[in-house]
């Protein structure tokens, strides 16, 4: 595909993750993304077959980490990156896929959703693996900590639909991973006062 | 009100739970509690004014922390009664009441979740504070502790309407845990042989 698809290709992605966070999976009609990117139907269904691939491919976009960690970047830089992202993702409420997920993990796409969660588990454990080889990363489980990383998250970024979430939320999430990773005192002194 | 007409609101909220584990919020109607529980239709109305109120009683239910702190008994004790019904909650997928919680909270229900949402952290801090005090918790940031354990569960709870969780999951929530609160080593070398 040449770089001209691939560009429209992207800007349809766009459109539609916003319609899909507005409206959640089920009410986002191709009628719809027409009317967003201005393609004509025949323009939209020349890319994609219907809104369901277009959400899969979405949620299968990820973090290059493998590919850094290959080309030897520090273990402590691909985290802060990796963390910064998921930090604007949790204070971005508006933009919390969550809803269209359920939605479509309903609709019998089990199988979509377990690859993704492998796939994002598999990322996380090979940082840790490689933070603590390479980095000074405390020693932890993998599997344990990337479960706490990833369900920690999606907890943040569900709930964030269902109440405001502000900033000390993702704060904390942040400072915990970087805690467990990468240890140091957990600073109690500086947020209460009661002990 | 008497105790038989505590029984009866305890045998409806038990129904209603199922029905909204199984079909969410909006679809589940009067009509069904009517024929789940075999009440009349004036009966179950002299009880309930409808489905909201039924489920924002469900949600409010809350475990007796304040109290078991305040007739003494160990930290330690509770959080494990605590832990012990959570993790029955995370391996039991079919009674996740999430998907209902959603679209509870989608109908304006805001101000409701941000009162259960400040309950529970205050709960699980008081209980942190507690075993800090009295029963050699580690030393941690009470408030940061309380939303990992809140929203670790919450990530659990919601995704395991999206894939199926098994009991790996759970085992890590709990011991993530307590090794936040009780110390102790993190037995990687237990799960994986690979550092």
């Amino acid at each position: 595909m040449g770089a001209k698809a691939e560009k429209t290709k992207e800007k349809i992605r766009a459109a539609a993750y916003e319609l899909f966070a507005a409206k959640g999976f089920k009410q986002v009609t191709m009628s719809d993304l027409c009317e967003q990117t201005g393609l004509s139907r025949g323009g939209l269904y020349r890319y994609y077959s219907g809104t369901g691939e277009i959400f899969s491919e979405i949620l299968t976009e990820e973090y290059a980490v493998e590919d850094r960690i290959r080309t030897g970047e520090r273990a402590r830089v691909i985290l802060d990156d990796m963390l910064r992202v998921i930090m604007q993702e949790i204070s971005d409420r508006e933009h919390s896929l969550s809803l269209a997920i359920y939605e479509y993990a309903s609709l019998g796409n089990e199988a979509l959703f377990t690859r993704i969660t492998g796939r994002a588990k598999a990322r996380w454990e090979a940082l840790i693996r490689y933070g603590m080889e390479t980095d000074g990363f405390q020693k932890v489980n993998p599997a344990q900590a990337a479960d706490l990383i990833l369900y920690y998250y999606q907890g943040l970024r569900m709930w964030s639909r269902v109440i405001p979430l502000g900033e000390a939320e993702a704060e904390f999430y942040v400072k915990t991973v970087r805690q467990m990773l990468l240890g140091g005192a957990p600073d109690y002194g500086a947020y209460e006062n009661t002990i």
